[in-house]
C-alpha cells in the first residue's frame, strides 16, 4: 500500500506513478461517494481551507471550494490577496503565509509569479496547493488531465497523444507533459504553429524518460492516428501579423469535418475555457470529453484535500 | 395540493396564482421557523448554491446567501463572474453554466444583460434563479413585493396601488406589474413624470388581464385614495435639464405632510435603497413597511431554495 | 463573576479591567479548545456573521472569519460594501445596517470613516464589532495587543513599554494606549521622530489615569531598559524630504544589534504587516512575539464572538 507522503502540491514532477495511482483511486472514491451514499460528506468537518488568490480565477477557485465543501470543510477566501502586499507596501509572501497558517488548515494559492507556491511551501506548516503560479505550473490541472486520460484508456497501451495549439506559453500542456512520462508506451505529437512550439526543456525531459515525440504543423495531418487530442487556445498576441494569426488559427480548429476523421474511441480534451478552437457543434460528438474533464477537476481536488488533510 | 413544478425562476410571468400561494405559504413557514424551533436549520445540509454575479449587488447577494445558510446550505460566491468571459476573451455563458453545474446544486445569477438567466436555464441541469438581468427582470424582488402586499391585505379586496417614480426604467415596478394581474380587484395608478411613464408593453399586459390602470403626474393628487404606495427613485440622468429634474423630483418625494393624508391602514413600500424620495422621518409612520419588505426577501428566497431543492 | 454586558465592540475605552480579564480568560479558553478537544467547534452553529468591509483588509477579515468558523458559525462577506452607497448614489449607513440586521446575527464592520461603527451600532439590534474605522479605532487589535502583553507578563509589575514609530497617525498605538491605563505600574516611552509624536489627547488621557510617560527620539537610547517594544512602520509620506525620512527611518529599525542589547525576557511586538522596521533575521530572537501576537488575534476574536453571541 502506497502512502501519500507529500506535504504540499507544488509541481507535476512531485508525482511518481504510485502516488498518481493513489490520487486517481481516491478520485474514483470521491466520484462514487458523490453519486452514492455521501459517507464523506462530513469528512473534513471543522477544517478550514484558505483560498489565497493573488489574481482572480473564479473557475479554479470554485472547483477547489466546491471540493472542500463537498467534504464538509469550510473556506475563507480572497481574490484580492495582492492587497496583502500593497497595503503593506511590501509585505513578504513569507509573512503572509505565516499569518494565514494561524487561520487555516490548508492554503490554496494562485499567484502571478512562478515559484511563489514553492516559496510559500518552504515556510508553511500547513499544506500548500499550487493553483497556478504565473508561467510556472498548475499541477492540479495536470492531474485532472491525466486522470481523464487514464479513465478513458485504463490499459494505457500504445497511446498516441496530440498536444495542440499554443505549446510554448501554455502552462497546462507543459505540466501534463511531465506526467505523461510516468506511463509506458505513450507517444506525443506536438501540433502547433512554428511560433508556438514546445520549449526545449520539456523535449529534453521527454527524451530523458524515453518518451517518443515529434512535431507537426497541421492538425489534419495527424487526425486519423491520434487516440487523444488535447486542444488549447492560440492567442492572437503570439503572432507577428493578423494574417499570420488567421492562417495559423484555421489549422488548429477542431472542425466537425476533422472530428469525423478521428478514431471512434479517441477522446477530445480541452482545459477550458475554449473560444473558437472547438465549435459547440462538436460537443455532441462521442469523442468529446472536455466537460467530463472539467468535472474530473472536482474529484481530483477532493482527493488531494482528502489525502493532505486526513491525518 | 399544488406542487411546485418550476425548474428555474427566471421571470414573474412563470408564476400563476396557485404557485404564488404555494411560495407565500412556504415563506410563512420560513418566517415561523426562524422565529421558532429552527426545524429547517439543516434542511439543505450538503447542498451548494453558486452565487454567480456578473455585476456586484451585495444586498441581493447577501439576501440569497443568508437564505441558503439559514437552511443549512453552503455557498460558493463571486461578484467577479465577468472574469469568466474576460479571462477567456469570450467564453460563452453556456460553457460557464455547464462548468458550474459540476460544482453546485443551484445557481443564483445576476447579469448585466437581459435574457442571460433564461439562456443559462436552457443549458442548466440544476436550478437557475434570476437575481436580476439588466433591463430584464428581478422576479424574486417581485415575489417579495407581492408577498408584502398580500401579507398586509390578506383579502386583496379592491386595492388601489400607486407605483411611483421611474416607471420606464424601473425593473422592479415592471416585474411587480406582471404579478398584480394574478389578483382580482386591483387598480393601478402609475405616478410619474411624463419622461418616466410606464412602457406600452406592461399597459397592454394589464389590459389583456383586465386590470384597470390610469396615469397621474403628481403624487399629491392621489395620496388620499391609495391603499399601497410603491415608491421608487427617479434618477437625475433621465431628465433633459437639472431644472426639470428638480421640479419633477419634488412631486415624487413622500413627505410627512403627504403621509399624514394617507389612509391609516395603507402601506408604504420601496425596493430600497432609497435616497431622498422617502425622508427618514417617515420610517416611524405606521404605514412604513419597506424594512419589513426587505426582510420578507429573506423568507421568499428561503422558500424558493426550499421548493427548488427539496426533492 | 463579571458578566459581559457590552452589546457592541466599538472602541478601547469601553473595556474596564474586569471586562478585559473576562475577554482574556475567554481567549485562553479558545486557545485550549483549539489545541484540545474542540468542545466549542459547533458552539455558534446556525449563527451568521456579516463581514461588511467598506475597504479591503483581507488579513483582518480572515482573522474574524476564521474565528467565526472555528466556532461553527457561518459568514456572509463583502469587501465591496462601499457598493451599498455607490449603487444607491447615497444610501445611508443607517439603512444598510438595518437591512443587514435582517440577514445576520452579528456585523463586523471595517470603514474608511472614523465614527462609522458607532453610528451603525446606534441603529443595530445585532452586535456590531468595529474592525477599524479610518483614523478612529481598531479595538480588537488593541485587545490582542494587550492580551499578548498580559500573557508575557502575568504579574504586570513595573513594566516599561516603548511604543515606536509613527505614533501620530498609527491607529493601533493610540487604541493600545487607552488599554494600558487599565493596569498598574506601567510606564510608557514614546519613541518617534518629532514629526510623528503621539497626539496631545492620548497624553492627556494617560495623565488623567496617572500613567507616567516620556518621549524619546532614538530607539537605541532606551533599548536596554524596555520590557516590551511595540514597533510600527513609519511611512515616507510623513516626512518633508526623502533625506529626513532616511535619517529618521534608520533610528526606528530594530536591528539585531539593538536586539542583542535588550533584556532577555523582554518582548518584541508589531501589529504587522511589517516592511523593513524589523528585519527577518530578528524572527528567531527569543524576544520576537509578533507572529504569536497575530495568532492571538484569532483567540481574541473567537472570545468576542463567543461573548457577544452566546446568549
Amino acid at each position: 500500500m502506497v502512502s501519500f507522503d507529500l506535504n504540499h502540491v507544488i509541481e507535476s514532477q512531485q508525482f511518481d506513478r504510485d502516488i498518481l495511482e493513489l490520487v486517481f483511486r481516491t478520485a474514483d472514491m470521491m466520484k462514487e461517494d458523490l453519486a452514492g451514499d455521501r459517507k464523506l460528506a462530513k469528512f473534513l468537518d471543522g477544517k478550514i481551507m484558505a483560498s489565497l488568490f493573488y489574481e482572480p480565477s473564479t473557475r479554479t477557485r470554485f472547483s477547489f471550494e466546491s471540493a472542500m465543501r463537498r467534504l464538509g470543510g469550510e473556506v475563507i477566501t480572497t481574490e484580492n490577496a495582492r492587497e496583502f502586499s500593497s497595503a503593506a507596501k511590501g509585505e513578504s509572501l513569507a509573512d503572509s503565509t505565516r499569518i494565514i497558517n494561524g487561520y487555516a488548515d490548508l492554503i490554496v494559492m494562485r499567484h502571478n509569479e512562478a515559484g511563489s507556491a514553492a516559496r510559500a511551501a518552504e515556510i508553511s506548516r500547513i499544506p500548500v496547493i499550487n493553483a497556478g503560479d504565473g508561467a510556472g505550473q498548475h499541477p492540479t490541472q495536470a492531474l485532472l488531465d491525466m486522470y481523464t486520460i487514464v479513465d478513458a484508456f485504463p490499459q494505457m497501451n500504445n497511446l498516441k497523444i496530440a498536444l495542440v495549439g499554443d505549446l510554448r506559453y501554455g502552462r497546462t500542456v507543459r505540466s501534463l507533459s511531465y506526467l505523461l512520462t510516468k506511463y509506458e508506451g505513450i507517444e506525443i505529437v506536438f501540433v502547433s504553429p512554428p511560433v508556438c512550439r514546445m520549449e526545449r526543456d520539456i523535449k529534453d525531459y521527454l527524451d530523458k524518460y524515453q518518451v517518443p515525440w515529434r512535431e507537426e504543423d497541421d492538425l489534419s495531418e495527424v487526425i486519423r492516428e491520434i487516440d487523444c487530442i488535447y486542444m488549447t487556445r492560440i492567442q492572437k498576441e503570439r503572432f507577428h501579423s493578423i494574417d499570420d494569426y488567421r492562417e495559423a488559427a484555421g489549422k488548429y480548429i477542431l472542425t466537425p469535418e476533422l472530428v469525423a476523421q478521428m478514431k471512434r474511441d479517441a477522446i477530445i480534451m480541452h482545459p477550458l475555457p475554449r473560444v473558437d478552437e472547438i465549435p459547440p457543434v462538436v460537443d455532441s460528438a462521442p469523442q468529446a470529453r472536455y466537460f467530463e474533464q472539467a468535472q474530473n477537476g472536482l474529484y481530483i481536488r477532493m482527493a488531494l484535500l482528502y489525502l493532505l488533510l486526513k491525518s
